[in-house]
């Protein structure tokens, strides 16, 4: 059997997509090359690029409002590319402070902007829409849907009124249906939840380009990128295509809906052995649990060491938390089947029954 | 038998390498994990990203004076993360300009600096020492030692005294022995020579290191990249490990040296065979051939056109020019075997006979 891999990210894929890369990978599409040997100018792939950006429109349900770019970078080029792309020096913008990744991208926003928090917590929760405030005057209001360190989750999009809303949807993106007409931008890492690292998703206002400063890189003004449909320049094809795949995937095993309910089925169980374990605990508050990354820990360094050395001659790998917070931390992106969740709580059974 | 793929990029990638790729696709290293489903700060993936750069060091003899960066975005990113890292806004720069790349460099440079021309042929030719025109105060001088598109290429490293020399090596890089310590800064995207497309290959003198200018997005500044190992943030993991097994197949089939003795033997036949050709010629100077691309045309687009077809039909693909010049391009990288340019040269005679 295959080991189940709890990767925070670069992140287990579906197997099924992986069988299916390594089937076509000396020569793909019948073209006697690798799909890493060809012209991203070619029709081939160019045909593989349009079919996922409109995978993505189909299965996030993007208006034709918005463009969808594929880009390299990482989610962390986006927080200098946003205010790059958006605003002019000086302006200001509120963001929400849930945690490690809200504070990177507040700290390289600082370096564009004059940055107000919106709202924080100590990590342990988000904050409830009544206790964010906002300018009415701001640029954008920037948040992150999913926290991949502390485990929390906005259980809601904010409302910011007729401010754009911006989000780092880097770790949950396509878990669940998403109201993208709440959003101005949408930025997201492929390496969690839709392919390999190295792409990088953003979704935007068509109304929003056109803003860039005269510094941004050509190849980062996200206005040229979408004139050029993503081909600006040579794009990161491979990974470009395995997130096809992916996206493939997602619509034949039910789309994000089916998703969604696999994933609270996915984090219910977790979360529900942590509730009526003695041993392990989660420190999130219920209402701020995430569904992708459930963190939790014994208290003891000693004891979560053992248990996550345990766990990995069992096939249940990188459960290890991250150094930020220590502990365990179990990522349930979409790739991971239920059967891998329920062997890991049966295996937490255990491993608590054999302290007692 | 497999096609033989000249396309210019993303291009052909060793045989060899492809087959180890797919036959540890699924499980990398005995993980029970794909290379792609991994933390990069795993010591697995540490481990390969540390021996793909001692691999780049030993293959290029790079000195302890540099830093070997592995990044995102292509070479047309460092059109302008060039400028951004290395100099203050405004600073005087001498680019020299062979043909198409040049120009893109140079149309992005000057978003950021003062650009001056040092040397301009018409993109038949590179330019002789003698017709290069240094400014002595130059921040530095840029130029494109093989023109993929031209198919033009610098015989010489250009002498620019004290003038920092930078140079986009994308298109040749690896393909035979070079003196690192010529150049304060190398560049080149990875799809032609080293890997997939979503890397990029930067090496650059410790010395110029930290002058950043303030609006660099931080996951492009050089420092903080060579501080943090190129895992600044998360880097394109997959062809990041495509690129070292490349280079582990470089150092075991002889090296830059025998790359060299293989690329002058394709080129060289190739261009013997244009030579005696009455129907297929070369425009380009012989003194600025390149080894890597081999431009050429019976002059008549028509004839072009059906040699391109009859040679895809016959396994020789992606033969077409850029549409910037027309005609054929045969794009000989490392990956290319003799046998490949043996096949091409054999079917051109053909050709040629049967239209006599």
């Amino acid at each position: 059997m295959r080991p189940y891999n709890f990767s925070a990210g670069p992140a287990m894929l579906p197997v099924e997509v992986l069988e299916q890369v390594r089937e076509e990978l000396i020569d793909w599409n019948r073209s006697g090359a690798s799909v890493m040997e060809v012209s991203h100018r070619g029709a081939e792939f160019m045909r593989l690029a349009a079919q996922a950006e409109q995978d993505v429109r189909e299965l996030l349900g993007v208006g034709a409002d918005y463009e969808v770019l594929f880009m390299q970078g990482g989610a962390s080029a986006q927080f200098a590319l946003v205010p790059l792309n958006l605003t002019a020096p000086g302006s200001r913008v509120d963001y929400i402070d849930s945690g490690y990744w809200s504070k990177k991208a507040i700290a390289e926003a600082r370096r564009y902007l004059d940055v107000r928090i919106a709202a924080a917590t100590d990590g342990t929760r988000v904050p409830a829409q009544d206790e964010i405030d906002l300018d009415r005057r701001a640029s954008y209001v920037h948040y992150t849907p999913n926290e991949t360190i502390g485990g929390v989750e906005f259980p809601y999009v904010p409302a910011t009124g007729s401010v754009p809303l911006v989000a780092d949807f880097s770790s949950s993106i396509l878990s669940r249906p998403l109201d993208v007409s709440r959003f101005a931008l949408i930025y997201a890492g492929a390496q969690k939840n839709l392919g390999p690292a190295g792409l990088t998703l953003v979704i935007v206002k068509k109304a929003l380009l056109g803003r860039a400063r005269p510094e941004t890189p050509s190849v980062f003004d996200y206005r040229r990128i979408a004139e050029e449909r993503s081909l600006l320049n040579t794009p990161p094809t491979f990974a470009w295509y395995v997130a096809a795949r992916v996206l493939q995937w997602l619509k034949k095993h039910g789309g994000l809906e089916a998703m969604a309910q696999r994933n609270e089925a996915k984090a219910g169980a977790l979360y529900a052995a942590l509730d009526a374990s003695a041993l392990f605990k989660s420190h999130v508050a219920p209402a701020s649990r995430s569904c992708m990354n459930v963190v939790f820990s014994t208290g003891s360094a000693e004891i979560d060491a053992a248990f996550i050395e345990a766990a990995a001659a069992q096939g249940l790998m990188h459960l290890k938390g991250h150094r930020a917070v220590g502990g365990m931390r179990a990522s349930l992106y979409n790739a991971m089947p239920l059967e891998g969740v329920h062997a890991l709580v049966e295996f937490m059974r255990e491993f608590e029954r054999v302290r007692a």
